[in-house]
């Protein structure tokens, strides 16, 4: 399976961007190092789930993974991705798309597939199915994937 | 993934984590990188609130933060303080201080302290009350600088 290095990118628009805007918006390379924060956390929690499924299954740290991503996918990501962060450096210049701002129907499917995929994981690492959870975070991968192939440039 | 468990290896990341399963750890820099990525999502989260706090209240906005940062706080942060992270390089160079390895009671109550303030802040988030999550946005911001305090090097 493919490493994830976080997908949410995309979930941001979805919604509550544009009330985040009402408040006096952060500068962009503030928005543009705080997204990279996010897609490294969402990336360790990613790694420590792969680690469970492919290794020794410890419920309690999976469900934590899985909250930890949900949370985050819900947390209005769109809100980073505000007017002047195209370009521009954060901890290290973004790699996104110009797409990612353009094609603003598609950037909001992927962000939206994430979510819900995100959100179902957390349901099911409840569960503590090994299945069910390794076969969900196939998913949220493949939601993660399918925002870098189309927004995200090669590092 | 690999599992590796050295017995040893596996103590010390258990004990740092405060009870974190231990497969195979991610490399100090690689540690040290996600636990400054999540600092700044908790700084995102934090920025946020206070926006709320000193200008319009959005609740669901608020909501949205405050559950993302008991999420994190919840999510076995321990994990990322492992053997080798005591120094060297992630984002950038570390700021921990020896003394949050050395201390291990104090590192623990500060850990602690700022789960149960994160926890109680997504819990009076979710009432509305402007002046309850005010209050409770002071006390999590007293955790966070009391730590800072005794185990940050200044910037």
């Amino acid at each position: 399976m493919k490493k994830c290095i976080s997908p949410l990118i995309a979930v941001l628009i979805a919604t509550a961007s544009m009330n985040a805007a009402a408040q006096q918006a952060p500068k962009p390379e503030q928005q543009i190092k705080w997204r990279q924060s996010v897609y490294q956390v969402l990336a360790w929690n990613q790694a420590r789930i792969k680690a469970n499924v492919e290794g020794t299954f410890n419920k309690e740290e999976v469900i934590r993974a899985a909250n930890s991503t949900a949370a985050i996918a819900n947390s209005g990501l769109g809100a980073l991705y505000g007017p002047g962060t195209e370009s521009g450096k954060g901890w290290r210049e973004t790699t996104v798309k110009p797409e990612f701002f353009s094609d603003s129907k598609g950037a909001a499917e992927v962000a939206i597939s994430f979510t819900r995929e995100a959100n179902e994981l957390a349901r099911v690492a409840a569960t503590g199915d090994v299945a069910l959870v390794k076969a969900q975070f196939g998913k949220v991968g493949q939601a993660c994937k399918a925002c870098h192939d189309d927004y995200r440039k090669k590092d």
